[in-house]
């Protein structure tokens, strides 16, 4: 095995590890502090000089900032976080012991204090929890060049100055939304309003989900987007770079929620033991229990199960097919519905196609399975018993139901979850495979009853 | 339900679809094309003006472009190809039959078919395919008056200004890259070599996964990253609003993935019939012959079956509950790899946390296991026989070893796809599933035999 730079860095003092990181990109010291225990990370930092350190708190790589904060003395903590950028203050802060919060909050300064309160209201993961209020702000009147010295003189406290907001100055409405990239190529007099685009800017309330918020960067190319009250004021931006991560959180829910899990928020390797098992047995659990709702269909059925032992042999086969092809619709789905490629009133179009797909699916799998019956009895790999062409029937014409339902369940589930407000990704692979093997193994009993009556049962 | 503006639009001929569309953003033009059957779309493509079709042409959001350009004469086509930027040149042409492919090339003048060829060459989802060659560069010895000059004048052909690289006049190797917020707040008599940061600028390869190249513009908070040869030569850049599509694509590609279907790569509903069951039945068919050796697994203990059917009862309870142990540990490490958080190497570690996560999880599940099957034979549910207690154990401890069976085989199948060259998003649901399925009943029929052996088998 190769060897490996972070096991030397373990061995460090906090002062070696100071010297260390000091030339290097304030991401990497972030993710070298992340490395450390917190004790050690924040006597780092407190070696580091101080506008390097608020760099580092800024760096949203920073995995443990609250508890950096609360490692450090507090005046010095203070300092710092009032250097820091608003929409990692409130990120930081949100992570604080609400007591130690408190105490923070009373030190800052009463404007910090208000501003910062109002961005911990709003809820997480809306544009509101993820904006920024240090944008660039222009009056209409003003020419090119003055926005430029203007840009130039506050510079340093904003998070991005590459698009600027032209306000009214009368009401303090958003008029236009400008790019430094338009504003350094046009007529160094002309006014900003008149070499804006004319058309509204695309705007998200304080309350838009970040998926949306994701989805309207990404379509207009934007490097941010303005959060706007219903009146029309800015309350503050969410950059491009904060939405990316904002992105690759969402997709990292998606797949665990999928996979059944409650999402983990902190990578795999971090998470405390007793944290994951809570976080995975809740809906292990939950799945057990329906799942037992199989046991006792079994046990309704158990009379047919001692005359025709064969039809347990097929069980298992059955059900993790109707799972599957359920699976395969939910996933699509849950992303159809993510990316706004379908939306809830579409849910019929949906159960429309996938009716005649489940079918199809069904079908193939049962040619597959008559083959494989046929074959075995001939070759006398097994003797399914004289019955044996109407048992394969069964299995056959059982999976043609099955498929279906996983697959017209599976493509619906997502639109039912999201019309009652949860996440559509909530309609886990494991959620919908308990919710079809039920199904399935009713329907595949009843079929059986029909076909196999008389003879076998 | 709601008045669908959707609906109208598609009663309006090219005429009028282009005179609606006149003043609206260029992405929502885009998404409007994709909505019109491909005639009607290229019709309106054509009635618009020349510049803005090179823009609609250009967007991201177009999703059949090059269904367009083929529907449009030959000529115009050409003349609208050679004025779109290089990387959504490359895109467009890579989606054309190919003998199109080499018509058009054919026409283009020598030197943007020489850089196309070059582009087109390069690998789905790399840094190469999604590199564009319209970049600024700049020599170390120009000021930055100078160089903000040279910006005005090459702007209009360039997909960013945001950030400037310097190249060594004499090797044209990359030196340094400076962000133009630098650059315009700088003195402007300074060189630009002297006011860029002194760190050598973070690159890829052409053929870094774009996963990757996400992951670096993500951690530093990049607008571009420059793709360089062996030799340290700029080939193009990748700009943060292309890696905000590929996140999101990649996202999609691995609930799709793990929900057990291949990659669509086209939204939803716009997918035809075939395709759809093609690239659904695939996976279906290869998981349901696998599975069929659940079938020969209770084949193989049709004895015990015979003696014991009480043992049928628990089978899909069981089974299901190894899925989804498996389910959850996988989507977890999936994402854990894509996002770096563990490399190849912390395969033992991971299992190392799995094993007693397994265990735990196995156990609270077989508790709620004991209580069910006791609860139900003292109030007289269901009458498990007179060996209850013992068929109840084997219930118990078969959940803890299975539990513990998917969670380390779920955990560590990501790392072996990985491993042999394949996207750990391959371990779909229905995936580990069956894996877990098959060697779930050997571990229940074994556990029973020991237990039960003598007394009910």
């Amino acid at each position: 095995m190769e060897e490996n730079p972070i096991r030397a860095e373990e061995m460090l003092t906090p002062a070696e590890l100071a010297a260390r990181l000091s030339d290097q990109h304030v991401a990497d010291v972030a993710e070298a502090l992340n490395r450390q225990p917190p004790e050690v990370a924040a006597a780092t930092l407190a070696l580091l000089p101080r506008e390097r350190a608020v760099e580092v708190l800024d760096d949203p790589e920073l995995d443990n900032g609250a508890e950096l904060i609360e490692a450090l003395p507090l005046d010095y903590a203070i300092s710092l976080v009032t250097a820091m950028s608003a929409d990692r203050q409130a990120d930081t802060l949100r992570d604080l012991e609400p007591e130690v919060r408190e105490r923070f909050l009373d030190r800052l300064d009463p404007e910090t204090r208000t501003s910062l309160k109002q961005l911990l209201a709003y809820p997480e993961n809306t544009a509101g929890s993820l904006m920024t209020t240090e944008y660039v702000s222009a009056l209409p009147t003003w020419t090119a060049a003055e926005t430029l010295d203007h840009i130039r003189s506050v510079e340093r406290t904003r998070e991005t100055i590459y698009a600027i907001y032209i306000v009214d100055p009368r009401t303090r409405k958003l008029m236009r939304a400008i790019s430094l990239r338009r504003l350094i190529v046009s007529d160094p007099n002309a006014t900003v309003l008149s070499i804006a685009v004319k058309r509204k800017p695309v705007s998200v309330t304080p309350l838009t989900d970040r998926e949306e918020v994701a989805r309207l960067i990404s379509k207009y190319d934007l490097l941010a987007v303005p959060v706007l009250d219903r009146a029309g004021h800015i309350l503050g931006i969410v950059t491009v770079d904060d939405i990316i991560d904002a992105v690759v959180a969402e997709g990292t829910e998606d797949v665990q929620k999928f996979g059944g899990t409650e999402a983990l928020d902190e990578p795999y390797m971090e998470i405390g033991f007793g944290t994951m098992v809570r976080k995975r047995a809740g809906w292990l659990c939950v799945l057990f229990v329906s799942e037992m709702l199989t046991t006792t269909a079994m046990q309704h059925f158990d009379d047919e199960l001692q005359k025709a032992i064969v039809l347990a042999l097929f069980i298992p086969l059955i059900m993790s097919s109707g799972g599957n092809s359920g699976s395969q619709a939910t996933s699509l789905l849950i992303r159809a519905l993510a990316l706004g490629e379908v939306r809830i009133s579409d849910w019929w179009r949906v159960a429309a196609r996938e009716l005649p797909m489940g079918i199809t699916l069904g079908a193939i799998l049962g040619v597959i399975a008559l083959v494989r019956v046929s074959v075995w009895q001939y070759v006398g790999f097994y003797d399914y018993g004289a019955q044996w062409p109407l048992v394969a029937l069964t299995v056959a014409i059982s999976l043609v139901g099955i498929v279906t339902f996983g697959s017209v369940a599976g493509s619906l589930l997502p639109f039912a979850l999201k019309r009652v407000g949860f996440d559509p990704a909530s309609a886990s692979a494991p959620f919908i495979a308990t919710l079809v093997d039920v199904s399935g193994l009713v329907i595949y009993f009843s079929i059986a009853s029909v076909i196999l009556g008389g003879r076998l049962l």
